[in-house]
């Protein structure tokens, strides 16, 4: 139903079968998800979503487990469906508890009430908040 | 320059400066920022928001930090200034440092550069991310 | 600061000011406000959105003054500063109170909350709400 | 389909089933739809949300169905199908006229057209709309 | 599953069947799709859309596929599932190939990708930018 | 007035003022716009962010100027106000003739008007336009 059909390993070229092989090693599974499968029509940029992601994700001065949350707030915010659903699996296989999805929900609930708040109101940034 | 004027200790309402003392009280110092200053002009709102505020970005399961950055997560996608700003003082208060700061944003660009790649592909979400 | 300079009377087109014309005499006053200036680059743009503007606002099954507030609400979701201070004005000229207005940003926020808890959560319409 | 499964009144929580009942008695129907089945994984943020909800839609300076048409408004705006579903059932309910939900298109309509010519345009707000 | 019930020709007023007969002489073919059927309720919207549909998507100093792509761009980042694929429809009629389409995709997905880097960011505009 | 100083060639380190000098030798000329002195904080991000920019916006299926225009429409959809600004410039700079530029921001007021009337409608995909 996408704009694209979805590409099986057998119809990608070889340069995305390299992605798909990379993306399973990389997590352990065979399975290669519908983004993936869309995306490889365009091997390159395939390559390219794929090499900055797992960088992006990967442990740093965030843990990965955080990094997911902070992927489902801003596909929320988008309303990204399906970034939700594929984030939110990801979250719980790297340790998103009930509790922590609820309080996730609970911010993401907020910053979006204030955020309508304060854009209505037009409030100007306090110059203690510039630097 | 907002669509209401902020309003000064002095003129609030008795309730609306309860909460300005509430929030001196929690925050430990002075310093009443301005969205609360334009929020005054309903103290019904401004209780309600603030009490809420408190619970939801209060230590649980996620540590006020990081609901700090899932503010700012969301405040970004949905293009808030303000709270960017606001948010940005309240996550450096409580411990972000410049290198979670860089991984926040490349989360947020990530996501926001996925978000887009997703929905103009039109992906259906897979069988596997329903539950 | 726009991407396009703004036009005084004297650099538009004649069929722009007659355009001008027509919105100084719809509203009893002078005053040309930036936007039109800025669209008056592209007088058929400028026409054809004055023309729906004026039909749409206009008295109908809704009142003037609902159909501002709703522009405003419209316009805070999509974070359009112009629109939200240009829209407010209209919004008092044509009676909207502080109590109204108080009320109006109360429902935006409460709006932006449930579509972040609805879309983070990606709960299905009931089927007793489709038909 | 969604990110958590939907409650029965059997599985929620006695907090969660006092919200139900008192959903329950202020629309004078036994149904509870599907975001608030969602949301008692989160007693606590149910309560809020419901409690919060039913002051802000009650009747005051603004009429409660014009509250509906300013949720719907937003709503659209931020692309909330659920919301756009349950509203529009809400708005009906209070007497939305199929003359209104036409009207409350087309200023919808308008409102999106004029926020994407102003933000490509970046019009300055005008001095006189500042105070 | 749409807030309004589709309409099909023979439901549908005079001068709604007039823009039909309309959009059928200017496509050259018989197919009315969902959208107009829908907005067939609001005869003077749906006039109005389609008139101003037409000439603003005739040639001129842009071509007709460009047209579409930034109409596909536009429907991408609003999240208009419906617009998405109706456009993406029209675009391939008019000639875009799928190399155009993997291209229009990169460069949404690097877009959005900055639009949140610059927004969490808040960077300045540079005066170089400005005039 | 961003969330991070902007660095100067002096203050940033060798790597991010190896993208610097390629950003230049890219360009032709010596200025490096605000993003760029705002994302050297993290010379990773800078040189992920500038690599993929060359190639996403390179000579292609779409020329460059058409990638601009739809950089601009994604940045206007998104309200990003810098973005606009600086691709505003870069459009002009690769051909933009005014001409192009008020098609542009009608194309891009009419996607956004469909865009709003279509999700409020919550008009359902035609099965001709799956595939």
């Amino acid at each position: 139903m996408g704009t694209v059909p979805l590409l099986s390993d057998e119809e990608v070229s070889a340069s995305a079968l390299a992605v798909f092989d990379d993306i399973r090693a990389t997590r352990g599974n065979d399975y290669i998800n519908n983004f993936w499968r869309a995306l490889a029509h365009d091997p390159i940029t395939l390559r390219a979503t794929w090499d900055r992601l797992k960088d992006v994700m990967a442990p740093g001065a965030l843990d990965p487990l955080v990094k997911e949350l902070l992927y489902i707030a801003v596909s929320t915010a988008n309303g990204c469906s399906y970034c939700i659903h594929s984030h939110s699996v990801a979250a719980k296989a790297k340790g998103m508890t009930p509790e922590m999805q609820t309080e996730l929900l609970s911010v993401i609930g907020m910053a979006m009430q204030t955020n309508g708040l304060v854009t209505g109101l037009q409030v100007e940034v306090d110059d203690v908040f510039k630097a």
